[in-house]
């Protein structure tokens, strides 16, 4: 596949920090950005720019508030053409932690958010358009919405938003490539003015594949981390879309060397990939919350019982 | 997904004991049998039909050769609608040591061949059907074949073999949504009074998607195996089949319980599944022997070294 407009967005650190609170420390972090720089990767997201006021500082590592002088220090001296993205949630960031852009090495703020926090997530893209950010909406839960409300939410962003990109969000790793089509078509029929992204989880293994529908259908922003890594069961390999994707800017070979020498020997350390309490989650469009505590106890390989659990609850 | 015609095709113990030379014990593949017979599966492929002339037996296990006594322990005493296949390559089987089927346990032959051999592969096919078989052509490596000599097999198969199902094998794991599609819209416009089937690699997580692709396009015969256990990368995983197919008769359960107790276990001891090393074969439409002798050297994780290796031999 070759289209010159689709852009590839790494969030490694990003969805990787969901795994251990965000306490990379700089050697890996400037390890990705480098290897992402050479790999010809557009943009990296770092982390979430979080109030400190919200989340005790001594509680989480430095990528869970992004401080430009912490971003300073990773891209120092190397190379990149590469833009920075720091991710924002609807209700946890304090706009004022956040300069205008010519004072910032940030190039791009993600405000993620469920449909019904639309208002808010739009009021927040609108201050960071306005202080010289690019920004996108990043619609969590895409597959719990309600096709009314997702009609609706997708008509605000389209006419009262500044946002650059609107991102469909398979947050529970629930969808199938009918279902990624439907909801990419969906999107281009009434975001004119904007690109269409995809945010994938592989829950079912279906992370590349679903990117690679989005892509048919004409998204142009396609997210991916470094061998997968990401909260449970991870997102979509990195690699995999390098080598998918035919434009000669790109060169899978640092991330290559990045999986060798860093990534083999975190998985060691770091749970997160295709592991069946996580599939099941996914197969019953549920958040993973229930798989990562199970993964934790000692029931950790006892699916069956898991499976009926969720099941159960259905029925509720 | 919900299509009464699909047929779900387990072929664990068969593409699995290409990793052990077939040598999985008696208690393990009756697990498998009754585990795969309670979720409702439809056929289990259980190992190849090789002549024992051309194969040293004692280099090899049992489901190298798939003798009916051997099967006949296996199902002895478990209560099961399943039907067994077995499986057999052109010019390795002799098929004097196929009895008819009113005395044998096999329901099924499956014949693995390449474009080229396809005249072998329905004179192999035409006796089999003759003993009272069901039969299918599997067409390996199709991801290399050349249209023209793929479109003359695919008219040769409609109207000289009495294949039930023609089977799209994506040896390499090298196919994307777009060439699957493709390929299975082609047989379908040739093969048009039997059933298409896919059998597809995991080497690029897209086993599962592609599987998923087949279907939408009207393939009913699916391959799976629990835990995507198979040669190098593996295959689609059984349990991602089931847990999307809609209809009633399938039970994820049995499979949940057979993964926990047998296939955690197992991949401790035998490596299957998304290496970098097999994704680069696939990615490059290549064998995965190269990655194999790479697993099993000192160079494991030379990742770099290896995708240069294989892009210079393009060069060659």
């Amino acid at each position: 596949m070759f289209r010159e407009k689709i852009k590839v967005f790494d969030c490694t650190i990003r969805d990787g920090g969901l795994i251990n609170d965000h306490d990379f420390d700089d050697r890996f972090v400037r390890a990705v950005y480098r290897a992402l720089s050479e790999a010809g990767v557009d943009y990296m997201e770092i982390g979430y720019k979080n109030s400190k006021t919200l989340f005790p500082e001594e509680k989480f590592g430095t990528w869970k508030f992004c401080e430009d002088e912490d971003i300073k220090r990773i891209i120092d001296g190397i190379e990149s053409k590469m833009k920075i993205s720091v991710m924002v949630d609807v209700g946890r960031v304090d706009v004022n932690d956040v300069k205008p852009k010519k004072d910032s090495p940030v190039d791009m703020i993600r405000v993620a958010s469920y449909v019904k926090d639309i208002d808010k997530a739009i009021a927040l893209i609108n201050h960071f358009d306005a202080k010289g950010y690019e920004t996108t909406i990043n619609i969590m839960a895409i597959s719990r919405a309600l096709d009314n409300e997702l009609t609706e939410a997708l008509h605000q962003l389209e006419e009262e938003s500044k946002a650059k990109v609107v991102y469909i969000v398979d947050s529970f790793g629930a969808l199938y490539q009918e279902t990624t089509e439907f909801l990419v078509k969906k999107a281009k029929s009434i975001i004119k003015t904007r690109e269409i992204g995809i945010h994938a989880h592989n829950n079912q293994q279906l992370a590349f594949g679903n990117t690679i529908e989005a892509i048919i259908h004409n998204a142009n922003f396609v997210d991916g981390t470094v061998y997968g890594l990401g909260r449970a069961a991870g997102n979509c390999p990195l690699e995999l879309l390098i080598g998918f994707l035919k434009n000669p800017k790109f060169d899978i070979r640092p991330i290559l060397d990045l999986i060798s020498q860093e990534f083999i020997p975190l998985r060691q350390k770091m749970e997160w990939g295709y592991i069946i309490p996580y599939a099941i989650t996914g197969m019953l469009d549920e958040h993973p919350k229930a798989a990562i505590e199970l993964r934790a106890s000692h029931k950790k390989e006892d699916y069956r019982e898991f499976y009926e659990s969720l099941k159960g609850k259905d029925l509720d």
